[in-house]
């Protein structure tokens, strides 16, 4: 499909010289998101500078029948903004006004190419911050977080997007803007709710109300050395058993220790087989008493030392360490490819050990990364493009341990959403019926297919397979 | 419309005598729900005994074009459940499983006529319960609770239903059984969650997993009493905005006050203006720090006095005041009409005195029950059903009210639903596109329109407006 001349002055007349871009070298920046496996080139990139803007090229895209896709900040990782048959991509990255700060009423509104720690820098002051932490939060925005209902490490005790999440500002597929308020409780259907992790395939979100929360009197951030990835998923389930809910209850393997302690030096000893960091917060007072008992659960799991952040320098180092861990991954191989996937917490050890069998099988590395409070794990398969074929045995190896999850109990996705990666999986979670179910919602939307079409389901994407690119491994 | 023998036959064949009641006797039970100001008679009810039989009663429905409603506890007050036009009424309250208790995964699995208090009951043992507690807890079922999305006095801290439901197991307006998961994160659109406060528009709920809470260490519940409602409103903020979030956070006004005395005498003081129930759960640690600071919070707001609950019965009975004020109503007037609003918590001084005008304007008594922490008012329309014209009075007070609501940023609905209420007001709420897409939203699901139709939107009301009763004031 090849843009004509004309529809192409006006998407230009709309968002300016500022906003257009279609040199090839231009082009480049949005070949591919963090999903790294698959590149497409869309044939031009426009940025609108406001929810007006980015209406009046949705209706021009619509007029004319033309295929176009949201982006945010491309931090995606399984490749929900690449641009396969889609001529048009639509980002928000100039859509970054701070609307609205209400403290007595603890919201924020925002417009979608805000960054998400930006949100939290904006409230600071006050004492509020804003949930939702993904590792990418210093550079994902609020609209690429409400299309994939990001979670992050605190998701554990604080919830995803949409429970964070009181309205949305959209430009619908065919261009209308709507307002979709939550604020005070949900009157008829949800459909903010519908939209948050929608993955772009509903409308382009332009804004959101956030719902702040008050910083918490006290934190204290503890580092739990184990044996062994085992031992430290008993430790996991012994906590959550105790009825405690850490703010995060996060898990790393001996690779990941290896990658972050050559990148961060935060002390990680050369020994240990697993980590845990556990966040525990609230009110000063009861703190104490609740680190002692997660103490314990971890030394009754076998774990060889348990540390505390001794102050906010050394908390911030090693959040920095986990937080970064997937930039740090370099270190141990050119190229990684990041899984999500979902067990029930009580079946992590059976997880992990189905992961080491499929690395094993596979000749290839797998490193683990965990939310393991949520049983929500990222496997990190590393590999080395350049060695024939090992791209396309890390795609298998990656859809192998997400069918585990799935036999387990599982999900495909904990995070990250289905994107292009994991359309054949849908069928592996979803029957016939359920899978015409969402896209008869879809439908109900998004009646054309114009708005990102070839995501999510299986069904529409039979027609672009053959032009599909073979998976390879990316910068 | 009269249904034809041949398919009573058959809908008896699959539900059994006991599950079938087409006796006017019979019937007359099934004639309203908690919103008392309509009635409507169903040619039938059927009472299937699990999903299979229920499934197969939708199918026979959806084959011969017949509408249908379903029907939980008839606790709703919205009128979500009324057959206006539609023959065929399905109750779920014969499907009372508890199918699954996973303490390990801390959720359970229950059939959707399992009584809301129940499952706080079989986990209770354990150290668990279930968050969301409508005050018709002890009668009302999870099937009702997921078509209206329910709250109760603790979801300011612990959020409503949709917060802990981890899956649904529904039979679609086709008959179609589907299981829609939440248990581990969300993959693809979320459709349990659309289904949740569809108010059984898009099909009928037949059981839910649960997500269950491990009870406080420790709770103290004060009673703070206040010269009017303005202050206890100055309070409520105060508490707020000093960054504590009580579990629960409830207003009553004087006139609720007389009642639930006389008939709980819980020993409130005879000149209370209004007061608030204030619960603070938590670590034992923290808690006595916690409810200094919201004492002082209420004695500035003029407070005449604060009382914490000394004991557990002390505590139960406080609540029982509180859960069961609709029933002491009865003590100041024949009939009540409860409404159901909300205000941006800011704005609670500003609807009482809209509501204040409206009461003297209309000379209609109205009492004060708020959810004041979430800004959910419930005022209570006092009335004489046997005085000509006093119910119409009493459905445009509530209109003007609600109005008022929408006019300060508020909505039409905390958590009763629309129903056939409200039907009326949502265009108040909603443009014309946004009710379309709504629409369009149910289509996806219900496209025949046989299950529970003339619900939620104002479109479809036209043809039975005529037929409609006049409203009156119910038993």
């Amino acid at each position: 499909m090849t843009l004509a001349g004309q529809l192409r002055r006006r998407l230009r007349d709309v968002v300016g010289d500022e906003g257009f871009v279609d040199s090839a070298a231009g082009l480049r920046v949005y070949e591919c998101d963090g999903y790294t496996m698959e590149k497409a080139l869309p044939e031009l990139v426009v940025l609108p500078a406001n929810t007006d803007e980015l209406s009046r090229v949705v209706r021009l895209c619509h007029r004319e029948g033309v295929p176009f896709v949201p982006r945010g900040a491309g931090t995606g990782v399984s490749g929900g903004c690449l641009p396969y048959e889609i001529p048009v991509m639509i980002g928000t990255s100039r859509m970054r006004k701070i609307r609205r700060v209400d403290i007595a009423n603890r919201l924020i509104e925002v417009e979608a190419g805000v960054v998400n720690l930006e949100v939290s820098r904006q409230v600071e002051a006050a004492g509020y911050y804003y949930a939702p932490d993904p590792s990418s939060q210093s550079a994902c925005t609020i609209g690429g977080n409400v299309a994939e209902n990001s979670g992050g490490p605190h998701t554990l005790k604080y919830g995803v997007t949409v429970n964070h999440l009181l309205g949305i500002e959209m430009v619908l597929p065919d261009g209308e803007i709507v307002r979709l308020e939550r604020t005070n409780d949900i009157t008829g259907y949800d459909l903010a709710g519908v939209f948050t992790g929608s993955e772009g395939t509903l409308g382009i979100t332009t804004a959101a109300t956030l719902r702040l929360m008050p910083k918490p009197q006290a934190v204290t951030t503890l580092l739990a050395i184990f044996p062994g990835i085992v031992e430290a998923s008993r430790a996991v389930s012994a906590i959550i058993a105790a009825g405690i809910v850490p703010a995060a209850l996060e898990m790393m393997d001996a690779l990941v220790i290896e990658a972050v302690e050559a990148a961060y030096r935060f002390g990680f000893p050369p020994d240990a087989g697993a980590v845990l960091i556990i966040e525990l917060d609230g009110l000063e007072a009861g703190l104490e008493e609740l680190c002692g008992r997660v103490e314990d659960a971890c030394r009754q799991a076998a774990a060889s030392e348990v540390r505390r952040a001794a102050n906010e320098a050394e908390r911030a180092l090693l959040w920095k360490s986990r937080k970064r861990a997937f930039g740090a991954m370099g270190r141990l191989a050119p190229n990684y490819c990041t899984q999500d996937g979902v067990v029930p917490r009580s079946k992590l050890p059976q997880i992990v050990e189905a992961i080491a069998e499929i690395s094993s099988r596979y000749h290839l590395r797998i490193a683990n990364l965990m939310h393991a409070g949520d049983g929500n794990i990222h496997p990190l398969v590393l590999y080395d493009d350049s060695n024939d074929n090992e791209a396309e045995r890390v795609v298998a190896a990656g859809h192998e341990i997400l069918t585990a999850c799935v036999k387990l109990g599982g999900s495909l996705t904990g995070e990250h959403g289905i994107g292009v990666e994991k359309i054949e999986l849908m069928s592996k979670s979803f029957s016939d019926d359920d899978l015409s179910a969402m896209a008869d919602l879809r439908d109900a939307f998004n009646p054309t297919g114009l708005c990102n079409p070839h995501k999510i389901f299986p069904t529409d994407r039979a027609c672009i397979e053959i032009k599909r690119p073979r998976p390879r491994g990316g910068g």
